[in-house]
């Protein structure tokens, strides 16, 4: 059965920083696939991909890429479902190349974008479960236990304060 | 009834901008409401609707607002829902505050980010249309239409062009 | 007795930054309080703590974050205390977006804002300082004698110069 | 009698910005004073105010100024006063230069800094306000109608909206 | 015959930047073809223009596009072909955005970018007529005497001076 | 005889700032030459004029270009002349791309950088002005009147202030 | 013989980016010269290279500097062959002087621009062998060979995934 | 005998950078005077250094201060002497705010500035060097040869080229 959502970034260095939507998908209890597709080294995949992806069953997808980041941008072109963006940090540019690459879409074939880095991973990964939450109770429950905890995790003091 | 999708921003200068979202998903016929929700000047209100918004009905939340433009992240904080936020533009900084602001959310607290201004808010529209297209075979087709339609309409050649 | 400056902060590793204010304060013999409040991991918090704030006795909250820095702008949103800001310095981009968010608050509700990272902690502290010693003259002359002691400490020439 | 609150401004082409602070006070019933100081043309000038206030009976000062922008962190150097600062948008660089030159004063010597342009200018007066409020209930309730109503002016939904 | 050099663009409104490269080539002699190609909205017409670029007898592509431009990148990622960028201005970040998203592509995929704006859509009719200059000695000395009588153009004195 | 300061810009376009710089001088009693001098369209003649610019007679260089602005630099690499250079505002970039083209350069190698646009040619003016008046006592003492002169022009309070 | 394609750099220190562009070459069996020409501290060296380069039988130049990067801009002011910039990364600003330094150029000289550092170097390379390969059936199949290898090396799936 | 160079700068953290200005102009045989003054710290200093420096017998003089570097605009300020500015790298924001806060100087008070940090130090000994050497040809032949050896130690090709 095909995960309902898949996670693909642009080469094998993003892992490192993808890797963290994979995981807190895993803490959700929420199957992914996780693929490199490469949109300008691998263009055939990312058509490929793209267009097979609603009809093999996926209903998100989470796209990672950095510097001149098309990938988040030709799958959504590619596909009518979400497309939910991370930029990866770039060298020299410090991730504002990828940023502006991907949430600066225009009007007419939309990604969602989160922000740069390890932080927009893990948030791609809570917004595709916050959108599959909505018609499926037991995962909105775990959502919802997640964030609890989250919650509750946060001390009234910092630690090293008088 | 409620409508699935709420449009909320934080001031009505933003609703120029914010029209187009509406007009969007009218196109499509998805029902949406409109509202002004200032997270800085009507805080009250923000906790109060930002609280409610899954008890009330809706789905997807889509937030506008500028400047220093904590509306859509501070909604995302109050509700489980998946929150879509369009940075307004801004007038000394062109939005590049606005889109700061709503983009670098920490891990734990999604904001699903679109394009500074009109194209960003017509994008939060197809992109909140696309999430509940996936339980809605009937809006999952009209989007199709809506997209196919864009796709014929580009011409093969500039107009102007010799 | 409540301290008459509080300093929030995001989260724990903002304290690194923010203890600079701490420290400030104590040498300027102003108590403060210290207290973790995330407006996006603990909304809850940041409501009670900036609603009871003024009740609770405090006189001016020093709020740092980074990031999509909301703290700051929101506490002042419910609070009619002085608030000053410190961008906490970030990962990705420097704490611009931390500045960005923190200094372009709409009118009516204001944040002063203060430098990115250790310096905006330290004179956060001093501005808080300044402020309570317009009416208490005693502060007012520590104050002054901690700014004599500061001039005084710079030396007429580079030490390594020949 | 002196003012409890000086605006100064580096040049009358500021006076466009800052007089929305100087209206802002008088809709709040503080007295202020508006002078010309310019940092780069009249440095006389400025020793001799900024030396001076405290003496005169002030209580805080608002600077504003644009470009290499060091009025505010000048006036702050020479005074115990809380100074704030407000970036007035310059040509070219639409106030970032502004802004850098007044928030990114080094550990020692504060600057509460607010928003580029005409938001930052009503919120250097209200911020101003809030101080002198800490000792002034009559103040105090001026400041807090005056925020009850920017609230209460917030319309449930947006003018134009079908 | 198929024209040498292919000018694409990603909406109808970048021809007013891209007809400057058209009337540049023009000038120069060069026979060229103008496509609307839209990354995004037509995603199949870039492929199959792309792919069959070389076929078809293209020589150089010229790509213009603006925000997250990914129409260059694409492009180049399809074809063997030399391809150049045009940065079109965009409306909130001025070409920032086209900029870095059409020259900070990946090691492996190059795209030869120009300038921001008309500027840019000139130059890349220059660099591309220099390209078949390489072995068309007639084009060569049209090139040589267009910059030539460019040079000749430049005064010695500015025009209204003393 | 040969003026002892030279003004040279890159284009036609620029003497609407440049020229701020030769009135400027006029203001003082210096003589200027004004002449374009396009580090890229006219190589040769850069070469030649700041080659042959000591020789010639003149004391101080002033170099105003935009964009990729190379004539400053090009020219202080060709002289041991000082050179000051004028960032002139561009179109998509503000004359960011001028400033940095301009300021940023190698060790070896100096230009004195001014603001950029008009603020910047009417300060390149009073800089060489006072690098000439080092040696000549009558334009020290007309630089002198004419800076009193602006400080005597700045009002004491804002035009338009109650 | 001459190499069909130079490799000009502004200093030493540039090499550690620029050799990527000569191995990527050699990979590619495209000869190459490379050779230190700096713009500001070898001006006659850049005029007499650049006026020489078609003459000596150079096809394409590649030209790499950082800061205020002249270089590439002058290099194309001097001759008619293609030339592709590579904007070497800086300390300060981490290469976006370099960029906007090279890629600015104004209208009529054209510089064709790759990324900042190691990816443009390479790039670079390739670009310029694409241009070669219009001529060159042997390298054209060499450089489909190369990018074939290129997308065959990437992997379906992240190593480490689980 | 007064240096007639001083080298200011805001304080000991930036000897580090500052020292190249003072290496440099020893290395041409030029005296110079080095100090701390810090325009926020000790305004007072700087004010009487400033107003002294012409009567004290220097020529010129040169500033480096890091963030809000307000240090070399307040020197023009307050001396009619040539100052040159030099942009010390600030920690979060790598200078740009030293930069912006030096270079954009409004009309009337000019600071010819130079590069961030390194050699921006050694260019403003360069520059303050040539100034002097319009009157002194023993020092202008000192000039030239200095340049003369810097423009022979360029290698014609890269160490490390095969």
């Amino acid at each position: 059965m095909t995960a309902p959502i898949a996670i693909i970034m642009g080469s094998q260095s993003d892992w490192e920083t993808m890797r963290h939507a994979a995981e807190t998908l895993a803490a959700l209890g929420v199957a992914c696939e996780t693929r490199i597709v490469s949109a300008h080294r691998t263009p055939d995949r990312l058509y490929a991909f793209a267009k097979g992806a609603k009809a093999a069953g996926h209903k998100v997808i989470i796209a990672g890429a950095g510097g001149a980041a098309h990938l988040p941008g030709m799958t959504a072109a590619l596909t009518e479902l979400p497309v939910f963006g991370v930029p990866v940090e770039s060298k020299a540019l410090s991730g504002i190349d990828s940023l502006y690459s991907i949430v600066q879409m225009p009007a007419g074939v939309p990604v969602g974008t989160l922000a740069i880095g390890k932080a927009g991973a893990i948030n791609a990964a809570l917004l595709a479960a916050s959108v599959l939450a909505l018609n499926d109770p037991a995962l909105s429950g775990r959502l919802a236990a997640w964030r609890k905890q989250q919650t509750d995790a946060i001390s009234e003091h910092p630690e090293g304060a008088a």
